[in-house]
């Protein structure tokens, strides 16, 4: 038993689904869950996927070993500050948020320091759906998770959160907050802004309503993530806003070059850049066995 | 039966996956396929997907009752311009080209006229994989197919094409050729820019390989239109590029307009756009039936 009480506060896709991974591998005792919604709280408690429904911070963290906060990262800092007084000493915060700068400096700022005690983390996984209904027990198998301790993380802490998350069939590996948010912002961040900006320009477009009835298949996969929470998304572009500026100023210096290429019948330059593009993506495509 | 003899010129994804389509539809007689690339062709016959091969096309379509071109946009003229002297009168000519204001003009250059016999279409559908081994017969059920018939365009020329894929499994719809090319290089020569600028852009970055170590879900659907045939993406944005130049010049405004916000924290609209965009989305979905 990793732990005998684990608090989850926000029970959506991630808190639910690691709630359900951590019971189906028997690694806890009791998964107390909590959310600000509680209707939410409540399906949740239905659908079994906790034991104990709290809709206050402060009681449902209290004896906890492990608080998990799994809320939008737009709302840490105050979720951070409702549950600061009423945490032990010993407790190990951690937290889900996609980015971990903006996570780090909303912990200093609620606990006035960065805990010893806190380990922040991300686990690379989701779907383009939310809420404990999408939740599922197998989301993070063979996903990665990644914990971004400070110099000052007790590695007690962080080895408890990283015995977790293996649990729930994930590999965890570490790294510093500033590349973290350097690389999701690359390989996640920006795409979801260029699918929501695509859908949200072809929306636009006066005949927007017939535009959409000849998008096929490869249409359908590019725009699956314009389906993801817009609240969420708002709050992790916002949270890693210098990082994510930075790659779509260079997404859009390449696509003016490509732009400018195809103006002047460069094909060349087109063939080039599409060809190292398949490469780059079928290599990547290999490594995770699917397409 | 529809015809007695098909011609297919080029049996990759979609030529391979049309014969195995009519095949199992009974609804024509002879299949020959025809293909620069001998051992393409050898594999195609192998595969079963074709009854004859042959590598010269003037010999491929004598006695032919229709010929559909399946080739790279690109090749299209120098096909036109092969088989022209070949066909009998009445013998039907049609394509399967992504961008149609080009293969008319091409059709046009090749026959010094736009033959009453031909009917320039378009398959919505495909993979991102090509080759007549990646082609299966159920690739047009239920998928639309555009025809742009011209004002000379003979109508029972435009009807046998239309039962040929409407036997196929497909939905045929005609518009002219110019708005065709106008929702296309927004549905799907737009996107396939976006996807292959993407994964360039990240696989050009320091530490690209591990960058890619970390993208998940999302990022492989977002980006599975990039492992697409580059020649073929090539053909096709060179094709129709003044109205892919005219998407990518909006895609491009929009973009910025996003990063303007961004940088000024106007979290309000960020929110608007991922909102429209989700309630877009999901609305294409829901028909699709498929998320």
């Amino acid at each position: 038993m990793l732990a005998n009480r684990v608090c989850i506060i926000g029970v959506g896709l991630i808190g639910g689904s690691l709630a359900r991974a951590l019971r189906g591998a028997r690694a806890v005792g009791e998964i107390v869950g909590c959310n600000r919604d509680p209707a939410t709280l409540q399906r949740a408690r239905e659908l079994g996927v906790i034991d104990r429904a709290e809709t206050d911070c402060a009681r449902a963290v209290r004896s906890a070993d492990v608080v998990v906060v799994a809320t939008p990262v737009g709302s840490m800092e105050e979720v951070f500050a409702q549950i600061a007084p009423h945490l032990d000493a010993a407790t190990i915060v951690t937290d889900v948020g996609s980015s971990k700068g903006s996570v780090i400096a909303a912990a200093r700022n609620a606990f006035g320091a960065v805990p010893p005690t806190f380990v922040p983390g991300h686990p690379i996984a989701g779907t383009e759906r939310s809420g404990a209904e999408a939740s599922f027990a197998e989301l993070f198998q063979n996903r990665k998770v990644i914990l971004t301790p400070l110099p000052e993380t007790r590695s007690s802490a962080v080895a408890k959160v990283r015995a977790l998350w293996e649990a729930a069939g994930a590999q965890v590996i570490e790294m510093s907050a500033e590349h973290h948010d350097q690389v999701l912002a690359a390989t996640s961040h920006l795409p979801h802004v260029l699918a929501y900006t695509l859908v949200h320009c072809l929306a636009r477009m006066d005949d927007s309503r017939e535009i959409f009835n000849y998008a096929a298949g490869g249409f359908r996969d590019f725009t699956r993530i314009a389906s993801s929470d817009p609240r969420m998304w708002h709050d992790i572009c916002l949270a890693n806003r210098d990082e994510l500026l930075g790659v779509i100023r260079k997404f859009g210096i390449e696509l003016e070059t490509l732009a400018k290429a195809l103006r002047d019948g460069n094909g060349e330059y087109l063939l080039k850049v599409f060809e190292q593009a398949k490469e780059a993506r079928d290599r990547f495509a290999e490594k995770g066995g699917r397409s």
